[in-house]
């Protein structure tokens, strides 16, 4: 036996049922300067909240838009996290041992929810929103399954329909995330489907993409009044709810007794990374604390090390508004690496803000380098990591490597925002040695920013 | 919304770290009389710590032998219960009010394990006392995977190898299971395989069996000094680890300030049962408590409802000691329902002698209503269970109808002792009415029973 074992060890920090946060962290009240505002898709001026109102409930408007530091949680909303919030702190002591590091290294645990990741934070509180608000049906989009799941779960806890296009390749490859889904009473359909005009009009296009399953629960939500859609990441509204995760990590941090150098987390649309970090975020820009934030992405996709920070559409088709952001053109297609969840052309624009001002510093891996990560923390720490935040473990274990390097016993906190028990055939490829490792092509990369939107420019 | 939502009412009864129990619970000490010993296969006669040595570590068979009423947990085995340990309890109070029953039922969670069930609580204690013995690699057989999956976590854990015997059907039905597995390092076979003589005599049988599986890893065990072989459920050593599940359970009711009524879990081999009521169990023996206690089984391989009580070897081919307890014949093959883990034509010796004594009463449940008791959980609690403790939950269903129509407000707890992520093909099937729901044939088991080996009567 190689273990190194003292009882006295703490490996995991454990919140109670009334710890769960009673207000969301807001970060637009504390950003210095006026954000720029999302435009028009038409007129090019500055959307308002009345743009929004044929798709979104009043309440997550206001959210959206909210000047106040913090935003309440509704009481029926803090009773469904009761379910599987708070999550658990753990101190990552096996896998220091593994890379014989002096950094302490501690991880956010978000995998435990009953969809498997850190999605149905703010599921729940859009159902809850669009519940008060009279509506009786969510549309929406899945690619991976993760955000369908969690919606289908949150639907069915408040008595809504909930209705998923699933993007028609992974409807194929993951028929047990539709299964999940139909399990909470979801219904699902492989997009392109033939129930929307617009699935109808991209039938052609048998696989699907993120952007066409978009546009049919768009379609679905805006021609029915008592029909809203919903949005799994980007939008601000988003990022405030996922802000219970970085609350919690805050106080288990202090129970830990340790303040953390660097907090690392993996970006798509920035809801995990928004989630975690922005209340560590509010205490840099009150100057309580110094912390470096580090936001891993695919080398694939790679939005914030690679793209150009102008206007561009949120979708593929050019319906949503011109958003302020990072991005590698709406129409940039990344090769199909397996964390879907980051694949995305663009990004939520106030984590997009925070790279742009250099408060977040991005990084972006390798498909192999970040399954090498997954595995060695599965084999440390137990727990199989889903693909997306592999990539915050890759970046965890440069930064261990370096603490080691300088001799420094740094303090690491990352965000382990799923777990792999549905990615398990990527797993699978890469232990045979037969995982692909997809560069993105620089050639379609050149001809998307040539399509970006005419736009105001940014600054 | 038709929900009702009160802010002060507890869902999720949590302990701390330190909280995690110290002692495992050794029922034996407290059971009246003497229990029927095992017999050695060939002479017939009591089977003696001696027959165990050259598949078992000296540890385990001292605990499997234990008089003791309580065995210490060494450290090291508590410290790998921290990644997941102590599990919540939760008070169903959503499950509660869509059965608009009067009983408050709580259940014990063990599906946020790594593993995803409560396997690894035995996992654990068996790798580390094989470690301790200089042991270098286990085998074990593994039928849907839960088993084998803990026993390659543990080993990962202890630097041990870990080769496991997966029942072919399934390594062709469940990718998932066998990559998990492989994710944390073990070898897995497809049984039967041509690396043992086992294996390739019985090379025609191309989907496997349990029965030919264990062959297979009871072999390679018997024939390499350096490696055991690990049983994940039946025997005394592996209830006993199991027992910090009621420990645990015990402390959590007393917070809530109730004391349950029935407790009820499903039975396959016996170690989720008697994880769950043997501490609940022991405060009846010592007069502490008078208490319910429903072990639920599937109609399709009914143990305890149809089997008889008698001597009979706890593998097909006849290799293992004959144990006293209720059996269908160890040649009996169940029909395939998805509960594999409750595919067994015995149960562990202690839960059948507790059953005899009339301490506890065995319920058995078709496959659909136990899919439609599921399915109603899911859509009430969130989490999605496996099929095994499905058993349990359409057991609850019933006492929680009783108690409404009693008009009493009586107290249910149960076992949740996985979840069914890798199980949703079966809920795929039932949502789609396409669940087969079968029947033992009488015919099989009449001569089944017609095989038992000569041995001395019960009483």
């Amino acid at each position: 036996m190689s273990e190194t074992v003292m009882s006295e060890e703490r490996v995991k920090f454990v919140l109670d049922e009334p710890d769960i946060p009673t207000h969301w962290v807001n970060l637009m009240a504390d950003l210095p300067g006026e954000a720029p505002p999302p435009l028009h898709p038409g007129t090019k001026q500055p959307a308002g909240p009345d743009d929004l109102t044929p798709i979104f409930p009043m309440g997550l408007i206001l959210q959206e838009v909210s000047a106040e530091p913090e935003v309440e949680i509704p009481e029926p909303v803090r009773e469904v996290y009761k379910l599987w919030r708070p999550t658990p702190l753990y101190r990552a002591r096996r896998l220091e041992r593994a890379l014989d590091t002096p950094a302490h290294i501690y991880y956010k645990y978000e995998g435990g929810s009953p969809p498997g990741s850190h999605k149905p934070n703010t599921a729940v509180a859009q159902v809850y929103e669009n519940a008060q608000a009279g509506i009786r049906k969510l549309a929406t989009e899945t690619g991976a399954g993760q955000w369908g799941s969690a919606l289908a779960f949150a639907c069915r806890l408040f008595g809504l329909e909930c209705e998923v296009w699933m993007v028609g390749s992974s409807y194929d490859q993951k028929p047990y995330r539709r299964s999940m889904m139909e399990a909470w009473g979801a219904t699902v359909h492989r997009s392109p489907s033939d129930v929307t005009e617009s699935g109808r009009a991209q039938a052609e296009h048998t696989t699907g993409s993120l952007g066409i399953a978009i546009s049919e629960a768009v379609e679905v939500a805006a021609q029915n009044p008592d029909t809203n859609y919903s949005l799994g990441s980007v939008l601000n509204h988003v990022l405030l709810h996922q802000t219970v995760i970085g609350q919690e990590a805050l106080a288990q941090m202090a129970m830990a007794g340790e303040e953390p150098d660097v907090v690392i987390a993996c970006v798509g649309g920035g809801s995990n990374f928004g989630g975690l970090t922005f209340p560590f975020l509010r205490r840099v820009l009150r100057g309580q604390a110094k912390t470096r934030f580090l936001a891993a992405e695919p080398a694939a996709c790679p939005t914030l090390t690679r793209g150009v920070y102008a206007y561009d559409f949120g979708d593929t088709v050019g319906l949503t508004p011109l958003m302020p952001m990072y991005t590698l053109g709406h129409d940039f297609v990344p090769p199909p690496v397996h964390a879907g969840g980051l694949r995305y052309h663009g990004d939520s624009p106030l984590v997009c803000g925070l790279v742009k001002q250099g408060l977040v510093e991005p990084r972006a891996y390798r498909q192999n380098e970040t399954f090498d990560a997954a595995v060695r923390f599965a084999r440390a720490e137990g727990i199989i990591p889903a693909p997306e935040p592999a990539h915050a473990i890759r970046a965890v274990i440069t930064e261990a490597d370096a603490a080691r390097e300088a001799g420094e016993e740094r303090v690491i906190l990352f965000g382990l925002c799923g777990h792999g028990n549905f990615d398990l055939s990527a797993y699978d490829a890469y232990l045979a040695g037969k995982l692909e490792d997809p560069e993105f092509s620089q050639a379609d990369l050149d001809t998307a920013l040539a399509h970006l939107p005419e736009a105001p420019a940014l600054v």
